[in-house]
């Protein structure tokens, strides 16, 4: 797959507008942005991955309906507040979409609602209705940095990413925005990613692609262990890139599914770096594995560890804790065949070879992890035949004061 | 059942002395005791439960190994250094072993041992080896709370516990030590537990009772989600009671079983209100579940979760956080049904009826969450029959800065 990163994000494929303005519903923060709006020209095929959290929020509910026949025109959405186990959710969550459908002259079942922010509090949804004619008005072609500013909450940078690609002689655009920063684990994390492409697709294809991209990314991240009410990532095609339509598995579907996992991965890791308070995006790949679900169950677990996370705070080469989080994961291998390394720009350091510590220069280690970007790497040494390795690499990152201080007064 | 507290911790029963010295293995605290013996005057009937992690330390497995007959006289063990995953482990476990025996006269098959600290490095099993002589003749029948001292490592506070119960027409003692601190999770943490009693008891009732009693006091603490390497519980009886030889269910089975729990929650309690850098103990009492099992999973989830551990750092009455974890539990529940309050010593607050959050006085609930000791109230409107509503309570702490501070530069 040769994929070629563009500027720009939601807007960056034909035919999507977006926008992102302040309408107050972040009262403690009334400089920013937080409501958005995606829309395309064209109806889409649309497909979502939602969370599994059993309690879960009003506009989860009411987009899961809204796609039952697989299409979409627009998303709305709000930061600020999440709109869960909160007095008239599903109805303020209803009257989002219905203004949305009425500045955009289309029907309210063709909007997708997403909220974040705090849970419990009744949406203050009069001022983000009201506010909806506007917020039309400001849709524009290059509009995903409001959008996304739009949607962050303790997020610290937007994320914003775009590609290209050629499927079927055309070129095709994917482009995303996400917010993050807490409450992201596996399975969905607080994180609201909206994608947008003008491929052609049918839509039993794309809603298996969404599964997958996001399984392979969203789901292989964690800040903090805790599983929001909110996680959504919906995609929008559009098909305006006039591709012929992709409608059954084979080369075309395949280079999708890449390019769309790439956009997803880049998104997940920006969330993962972004993490509250984190000043290290960890990733962690283990290889040899019989399985990749047993790569993967490990990785989660060593990316999830708060002892692990502390200890890359501070820069401290504690391996002892990372087959800890290895051990407890429920997979089963052998400790005594397990090598573990740490790796950043600044070097590779090799700290365990069968399950058994080796001896290593602490300074150099300390370097290697006081690089913003630091990798574990876990070595099961599993691998029976040629071609069977099952790997996995997951995202996270340290647990630092800010984690503490950002959620320790976030509500009040 | 009546139980009477009384002073002291293992050596409160008849026939146990203890001691607890400094032989240098916290060569960073060098005024701190790290060297603890356990010994009975008489032959012990003894059971134990051992960490879940697949990852287990070499004193887990020596001790496993030496309980296979259900005896013991003895426990050596160190704080300071796990001996997990570390070099000559097996080989070092058993010459502390070999090294009680001798000086105690009796054989290394009748001591366990456990060490607790950072994993991964090798045991400076010299300096242990060569102090055990003198720590031998440090034993004493009151000299639990040198022992105490000795297994702690973050701990700020010595966890000893003791109490009496009338079983048989017999005055019967039991008493513990413990330490946890970092690393505790359900299913058994970074923590050491040793109960000594003199209590008449077969081997398989002991077994039976301390796997009961750990599955409803240890297991339901959490500090951090890490299940350690090396967690161990270890029970002696040693009969000097004289009460008549509990052998099979029935009341004085039942007296110990609930002395015994009893004992155990405590030093459970004690472990998480001193969980690392904690200011709050967290109890969470889920009421009216359809089965203990689904209260207990839904009160792990809250007191484990990051966010919810953050807010109660903040005195943050942010109960969203809570209907989150608990929807990510696992367990299947109506969030719809749902009441959540809050108690303290300061008072009551219901801050969520039916799912849906209540008015509230913000400044009452910050008065009640301020107190050091807090509690979570969750009631699922689950009983459907009089006698049939399943309940559990689960212990933590809260998130702090300085459980961040700990744990970035534990090892270095």
């Amino acid at each position: 797959m040769s994929v070629k990163w563009i500027d720009g994000g939601v807007t960056a494929p034909q035919g999507f507008r977006a926008a992102g303005i302040h309408v107050g519903v972040k009262t403690h923060n009334p400089d920013k942005r937080d409501l958005a709006l995606i829309a395309s020209d064209a109806e889409c095929g649309a497909a979502a991955v939602f969370t599994k959290n059993i309690v879960k929020a009003a506009p989860v509910l009411v987009t899961r309906e809204h796609l039952a026949n697989g299409k979409l025109r627009a998303v709305i959405a709000n930061s600020g507040n999440a709109n869960a186990c909160a007095p008239n959710g599903e109805t303020n969550a209803r009257n989002m979409c219905e203004a949305a459908a009425a500045a955009l002259g289309i029907s309210a079942d063709d909007v997708a609602v997403a909220s974040t922010g705090v849970i419990g509090q009744e949406l203050p949804a009069e001022k983000i209705t009201s506010a909806v004619p506007e917020l039309a008005r400001a849709l524009s072609y290059d509009g995903s940095a409001d959008a996304a500013a739009a949607i962050m909450t303790t997020d610290t940078v937007k994320k914003e990413f775009a590609l290209e690609v050629q499927i079927g002689g055309k070129t095709v655009k994917i482009g995303g925005i996400a917010k993050g920063s807490g409450m992201i684990h596996p399975n969905m994390g607080t994180m609201l990613a909206f994608v947008t492409t003008d491929c052609a697709v049918s839509g039993g294809m794309l809603s298996a692609l969404v599964k997958s991209a996001a399984g392979e990314s969203f789901n292989r991240i964690s800040v903090d262990g805790d599983t929001s009410t909110n996680d959504t990532c919906i995609v929008l095609a559009n098909g305006l890139a006039c591709n012929a339509e992709i409608t059954e598995p084979g080369a075309d579907c395949e280079l999708l599914g890449d390019a769309l996992r790439a956009l997803c991965v880049r998104l997940a890791t920006a969330m993962a770096a972004d993490g509250e308070g984190a000043t290290h995006l960890v990733t962690c790949t283990v290889s040899n594995a019989e399985t990749e679900d047993k790569a993967e169950t490990i990785a989660k677990s060593v990316i999830s560890s708060s002892l692990v996370k502390a200890a890359f705070f501070g820069a401290d080469a504690n391996w002892g804790r990372i087959l800890c989080a290895m051990g407890y994961s429920g997979a089963d291998f052998d400790p005594e065949r397990v090598d573990v390394a740490f790796r950043s720009a600044a070097g590779a350091v090799a700290v365990c070879a069968s399950g058994r510590g080796l001896p290593f220069d602490e300074a150099r280690a300390k370097t290697i992890l006081t690089e913003h970007d630091v990798e574990v790497l876990i070595d099961l040494h599993e691998q029976t035949a040629p071609g069977e390795c099952g790997e996995c690499t997951c995202w996270g990152c340290d647990m630092t004061y800010d984690y503490v201080k950002i959620n320790g007064d976030y509500r009040t």
